[in-house]
């Protein structure tokens, strides 16, 4: 079992936390690096899409592990950082299927701050990269209040948890560039209406993008290859 | 549709919590009221089990209801608080099934304090009531951190989340006295290990009791009802 390197990381209370997020985009600007900010609650499946999305990127040649690039140039390099409250089962399960990450501890914080991500950050040596993913702390309504200083939001939310989220959970959706609905292969054993999600998710923000998928069966994972990949692609230039 | 009454509660920032919380459990004593805090993540099925339990309760002269009780004289006397952030879903749910039920808006905050839910408790009159359940705002962090004041916690776990949610979210299940594993009509469909999380929870606290449900068919929801009742009649004596 290879050994997981976690960080825990301190808030600092009287950080102007928007100045902070400000600042820490910039100098992801600087170094080309596209930040993505995951979001959900408990269950949802973040780290289940994590592992999905990792598949369809290695046969892009979007580079997840520290292998020589010898054969192919990294079209792409990536890593992932997993922010915890003090647990580091998701990191555990990223490094068992080849994926590099770094872990993040919040010491019972329920959000990352952009502080925080950025001493995460600093920590993954993240000028090398070209894609950072945040698996941020399971929760619906707290990380939404604090910007990490991610370039786009994206959330989960998993069939199960039923269709009227974004109408309990509006910060969530407002924040958020793209919703991903997981799990639809349960689909047939739930009351989940996926014309309604859209509506409620429109109705807290028109501009949201909302992609089908399941990280169990693989559909749908394609296209949020390519909306991270397009996304990624227009940050780093 | 009949009219909710919404209260939006305040949170007071220099209250120590730890003290309002014991204050009303003593207020509670003496009113003999018995209130129920049950957390959850998003969608895990509180409004649902809510439901389910009321055609129990109803079953066994439980009243939820502002009927004349001149037919049989009710069992108990019961009330719902539902909380959230600002919408009313859950409240116009349990109204639309004839449960009595106020509404308390939290503006945006992530959890009930102590003096929160007195407030709500003090619009509900529950002086005049046996069995209070608040439905806490669905977060499986921050609620945890809050005494309420409540007598008992109680959280609810469902099938789709997965079975390791006790190592990821400690907290919550060592404040709960009762951890309601509810969706099990879907475990054929879900990898989810009915042993493990029993022996998870009980890591976290070896005191903690589970029960198995499903809302849905309700299955175990007499064996819940059970306890509930059990709970509240040796705290109204």
């Amino acid at each position: 079992m290879d050994e997981i390197k976690i960080i825990e990381v301190k808030q600092s209370v009287f950080a102007d936390n928007d100045h902070d997020a400000e600042r820490l985009r910039q100098s992801l600007k600087r170094s080309k690096t596209f930040l993505l900010n995951l979001m959900s609650s408990p269950g949802s499946g973040k780290t289940s899409v994590l592992l999905a999305l990792a598949k369809v990127f290695a046969s892009r040649g979007i580079m997840t592990l520290d292998e020589p690039a010898s054969i192919v140039r990294p079209s792409l390099r990536m890593r992932v950082m997993e922010a915890d409250i003090d647990s580091s089962v998701d990191a555990q399960t990223m490094k068992d299927a080849g994926i590099e990450t770094i872990q993040i501890h919040t010491g019972g914080m329920c959000h990352l701050d952009a502080d925080m991500t950025r001493q995460g950050l600093e920590e993954l040596g993240y000028k090398d990269f070209d894609l950072v993913i945040l698996e941020n702390v399971g929760n619906l309504v707290c990380p939404a209040e604090f910007d990490t200083g991610a370039v786009r939001n994206m959330t989960i939310l998993s069939v199960p948890e039923g269709h009227d989220k974004p109408l309990k959970y509006p910060l969530m959706y407002e924040t958020c560039d793209l919703l991903v609905v997981n799990k639809t292969d349960v689909l047939p054993y739930f009351d989940f209406d996926c014309e309604k999600v859209v509506e409620y998710a429109k109705l807290r923000n028109p501009f949201i993008e909302i992609l089908f998928v399941s990280a169990k069966t693989g559909e749908g994972m394609e296209a949020l290859a390519d909306w991270i990949e397009k996304e990624t692609r227009a940050w780093i230039g």
